[in-house]
C-alpha cells in the first residue's frame, strides 16, 4: 500500500513492525519537502489534528502528544533532585522543549535538533508545541547532537533525547557510544531519558541498551507510556543515572496542578511507569520472580 | 476502504473510532460465515498469528490476546477474598475460561456464550485460547447471558464479562439494567469485572459507566491494560464489588510463577492498572487534584 491512499495514510514499516499498520485519515496535506536529512508530511488528519511524519513514520499528533513529551520530560526531571540545566538532543517538534521549560525547577535548556527544516516545519503546522522554542529559557542550537556533546562537557543536570526509531539519522542515538558521550557531558549526579522503544516490538533492543547502559551507569532502569499513534499503541523510556541513589521508580517531586500543569503525567503515572508486564520483566530483570520479592500482599 | 483488501485486513469503524485504523497482513483466510448473530472471520495474518474478527472488529489475536484475558481474569479473581465459583458471560474464543480455571482458587466456572458458531471456530482455529472449554472445572450454557443471570440469582462469586463492543449483539452489556441483574447474581461480597472500553475513545461511556455503578454497587473502579490489537492500543475494565472493604488496586492474593504462570499479569501490573493519566482521572474523579492526596513523596 502506498503512505498516502485513497485519503489515508498509512505507516508501513517492513523492518519496524512488519505485518502491522496505523492508518490516520487525512483531510488535507499541508506540507510535503525533503530536508538534507529525511522526507517531512504534515497532514490534517481527520481525528488526530495536525500530524508531523518523518521518512514515513508518524513523529507527533495533536491529539495525543502531550503523552509522550510529558513523560519523557517529568520522569527525568521529577527524579532529579535540581535539574537547573537541561539538554534536549533532536525533538525538532518542539513538545519537549516547551514540556521542560514549564517545570519549576528548570532554569536553561539548550536544545540540539540537527533538521532545521522539521523546526521551521513545526512553527508554521504544530503551533501548539513549537511554543517551546519562543522560551527566554531555551537556547536552540542546529546541529549535530555528538559534536554538540564533545564541545561541552560536565555541563547538563539533564540530558534528554527525543528521537526517532533506529534506523535512518537516528540510529547512532540507540548505540553505546552515545551513551558514553552523554555520561561525559553530565554533572555529577546526572540523569539522561531517552526515547526507548517498545516492550511489544522491541523487547530485544531494550534488552542489550539496558545491558551496555549498566556498564556504564549506575542506576538505568526503562518505563513507558501508551500512546494510540505510535507502533502497539505505547513507547518507553531509557532512563540513566550517574547518582547510584536515584530511584526512578519513586518522583522525588510532587507539584499541584497550579505549579505543573499536565494532561498526561501525575505522581501515580509515574510509578506505574515502571510496572513492567511479566514477558518483558522475565527478559529485562533476567529469570527472577519477581513476585517473590513483592511485600503488603498475602502470600500463597 | 475493504476490510480485506490487497492482502490486508484493515478494521474501520467510523462510528467507534472515526479517523484511525489498524490493519493486519493477512497470509491466509481460514474462516469466511455469518452467524444467527453477527459475521465471523477468521485469518491467520502475518506477524499476530490467527485473528477472530466479529462484524469487521478484532477480537483477539494469538500474539497478544494473553494481556486482555489474564488481567480480566486476574484482576477480579485476586480481588476477591475466596473467588470459588465464577460465571464469565460471552467469551467465546475461550481466552478467558482457560485463564479462570488455572487460577489456584477457582473451584467452578460456568460459561454463558450467546453464539455457539463462535465457540465452534476458536476450537478449530485457535486452539491455545479453545483449550479453556475442555477443563472439567468448566460448564458451558449456549444461550442469553441475561436469561442465564434471572434464573441463577445469589450464585456467583464473581461475574466475567467479556463482550465485544457496545455496537450489536453486546451493546445491552453496557447499561445500567445489565449491571443491576449482575448485582442480583452475585453472592455476598461478589465481585464483577467487565470489559470497559478504552480511555483514549471512551472516556464519556466510561464515566457514565462508572456513575450508574456507583449507584449500585459500594466499590467500583476502572484499570486498563495494554494490548497492541485493541483500537489505540489499550483496553480497560470495569470492577465493582458488593464488599464495601474491597480495595481493586491491592491484590488480596500474590501467587508464585508455579503456582499461576503468566505473561502479563503480575502484582505490580494490578496496581499500576488503575493509575490513570490525569486526562482521564480529571473526568472519572471529578476536579479533584489527584496530587494533593499523594504521600511519600516531597511536596512543593
Amino acid at each position: 500500500m502506498d503512505k498516502l491512499q485513497q485519503g489515508w495514510f498509512s505507516e508501513h514499516s517492513q523492518q519496524l513492525w512488519p505485518g502491522q499498520c496505523m492508518s490516520l485519515e487525512v483531510e488535507q496535506v499541508l506540507y510535503e519537502g525533503k530536508s538534507k536529512y529525511q522526507e517531512i508530511l504534515v497532514f490534517k488528519s481527520k481525528s488526530y489534528g495536525n500530524v508531523l511524519v518523518l521518512d514515513g513514520i508518524i513523529q507527533c499528533t495533536e491529539r495525543d502528544e502531550f503523552s509522550y513529551q510529558e513523560m519523557i520530560s517529568y520522569l527525568p526531571l521529577n527524579s532529579h533532585p535540581n535539574p537547573e540545566k537541561v539538554l534536549i538532543i533532536g525533538g525538532g517538534d518542539g513538545g519537549v522543549a516547551r514540556d521542560v521549560v514549564r517545570h519549576p525547577l528548570v532554569k536553561s535548556a539548550v536544545q540540539c535538533e540537527i533538521d532545521e527544516k522539521v523546526i521551521e516545519v513545526s512553527k508554521q503546522y504544530l503551533p501548539s508545541m513549537s511554543s517551546g522554542f519562543s522560551s527566554p529559557k531555551l537556547t536552540l542550537h542546529v546541529g549535530d547532537g555528538f559534536d554538540f556533546m564533545a564541545k561541552h562537557q560536565g555541563e547538563f543536570d539533564v540530558i534528554i533525547t527525543d528521537s526517532s526509531d533506529p534506523i535512518g539519522p537516528a540510529s547512532s542515538l540507540f548505540e553505546k557510544s552515545y551513551y558514553e558521550l552523554m555520561k561525559k557531558a553530565l554533572r555529577p549526579g546526572g540523569v539522561v531519558c531517552s526515547q526507548g522503544e517498545c516492550l511489544w516490538l522491541d523487547l530485544g533492543l531494550i534488552d542489550n541498551m539496558q545491558k551496555f547502559c549498566r556498564s556504564l551507569y549506575p542506576v538505568v532502569d526503562y518505563g513507558y507510556t501508551t500512546i494510540p499513534t505510535y507502533p502497539s499503541g505505547q513507547i518507553g523510556f531509557t532512563l540513566c543515572s550517574l547518582n547510584p541513589e536515584t530511584n526512578f521508580r519513586e518522583p522525588l517531586h510532587v507539584w499541584s496542578d497550579d505549579q505543573l500543569p499536565t494532561k498526561y503525567y501525575n505522581p501515580d503515572v509515574h510509578k506505574a511507569a515502571f510496572a513492567l508486564p511479566q514477558f518483558a520483566r522475565k527478559v529485562l530483570n533476567g529469570d527472577a520472580d519477581p513476585r517473590k520479592t513483592q511485600v503488603g500482599s498475602q502470600e500463597h
